[in-house]
């Protein structure tokens, strides 16, 4: 397929380069600043396309990765042909904003967190699709089950609840390490050596159910210890909110458990 | 060095197992409830004791494991002799509740989770040692080095911050796993989609700061997508309040950066 990615950010940059390396050529890449789709086309080949009215006939796949609240606007903006499949790359966001603008629409949605500067392995990525009609999503199955072994499908509920699970899986937990990682750093401590447990901590869900390997003090409802920890972090009101929001949670959690 | 563990939950096992390895052998086992000391010199050897008068002389590294806010007790219950060296492993418990009770004391904490049946690479675990007397530490640097390649000194102070870093870099990060799985469940969708996201965010804190690889919603201050999160979780409102203040965090954080 010849492909035209809309929008120059992280997934646009991961994605058009796994198209790539499928065999499927990205043509075009339109963005809102065209400076930015002039780097990503620098970086992969193909053109920067100052305006969507640009896309040519030769296209078969328009990719819209911008961002969620831009999407209709774009999708609205595009005249495509009958023959290409217009697509969004968005966990919240339904397939229907889609389907005024183009006859051929779905969705390819990949479960993953997307750094520019950081590789990433494709073909365990999983990717969840759906489409406007059955032939549209065999198309879409192709096309993506050559950059992964991991081809879903979800409707655009499941889509949204990958992503909030997504959100506390991926966003949060790197908030979490962004606060261990200010409080090491406020006692002089090195982010490295909590490194092996945050990397442990992973690791162990790929085995074990999240709930069965639960470990600390509000695990084990170790009062003593809890309190010792808020005083400590009475300099720091937010981060003792969230200190006791989520220990109150996990104690709530096994207390009932244990009940 | 000849090894008595008091206690025997998560840290006793795997650690009774290391000492081994690095030959130093594990005598004596002393728990509260002698079963669980039984079955874990069953799986190691040595011999269980159910009382802590039983300590015999060739021991000379007791290791305190039991819970935060039964150290102080077991501590004062011992009678050690002279040429044996009293330690706790606890982060957040200061050395000073040893010094009553023994000449020798110390502390070795290793900043690891462990859960009972999942192996573990000592090598790489950072323990952070504190000491009553440079000679004492010296001997708890030569026993722990044979253990791992990053032995490192901490005072009471810093372990307590390790430990409050450890707490959300690893214990809360594992209860947002649970709420990840939990959403997936309610939505049919299985938990093993998520690992390859859970893994890659741990990852790439290995190489970046947390900070600059903060992606999701609230890195991009994407109020639509989070209103529609917060819809989509109002039927539990604890996820709903969770999700609402860790991205208040988040906003916060990059708001101020981008000012």
């Amino acid at each position: 397929m010849n492909i035209a990615i809309l929008g120059a950010g992280n997934v646009a940059w991961h994605l058009s380069k796994a198209f790539i390396m499928a065999g499927h050529p990205v043509r075009q890449i339109w963005n809102r600043t065209v400076e930015k789709a002039a780097d990503l086309s620098f970086e992969i080949g193909g053109n920067s396309i100052s305006d969507l009215s640009q896309i040519k006939e030769e296209i078969d796949l328009i990719v819209i990765t911008v961002s969620d609240e831009a999407i209709e606007q774009v999708a609205s903006s595009l005249k495509p042909r009958d023959h290409q499949i217009v697509v969004h790359t968005s966990g919240s966001t339904s397939i229907n904003v889609l389907k005024p603008y183009a006859k051929q629409v779905g969705v390819i949605y990949p479960l993953q967190t997307f750094s520019k500067d950081v590789a990433i392995n494709f073909s365990e990525i999983p990717f969840f699709l759906e489409a406007c009609r059955p032939d549209v999503l065999t198309d879409l199955k192709r096309v993506v089950g050559q950059i992964t072994k991991k081809v879903e499908e979800a409707d655009s509920a499941q889509r949204m609840n990958l992503h909030i699970s997504a959100v506390f899986a991926c966003n949060f937990t790197n908030h979490l390490y962004s606060i261990a990682s200010d409080i090491l750093e406020k006692y002089n401590l090195s982010f490295d050596y909590i490194k092996p447990l945050i990397l442990e901590t992973a690791n162990k869900v790929l085995q074990a159910t999240p709930k069965d390997v639960q470990t600390g003090p509000a695990r084990r409802h170790d009062k003593n210890t809890m309190q010792k920890h808020l005083d400590m972090l009475s300099s720091d009101l937010d981060k003792q909110e969230l200190y006791r929001l989520i220990s109150q949670r996990i104690v709530k959690m096994y207390d009932e458990n244990r009940a």
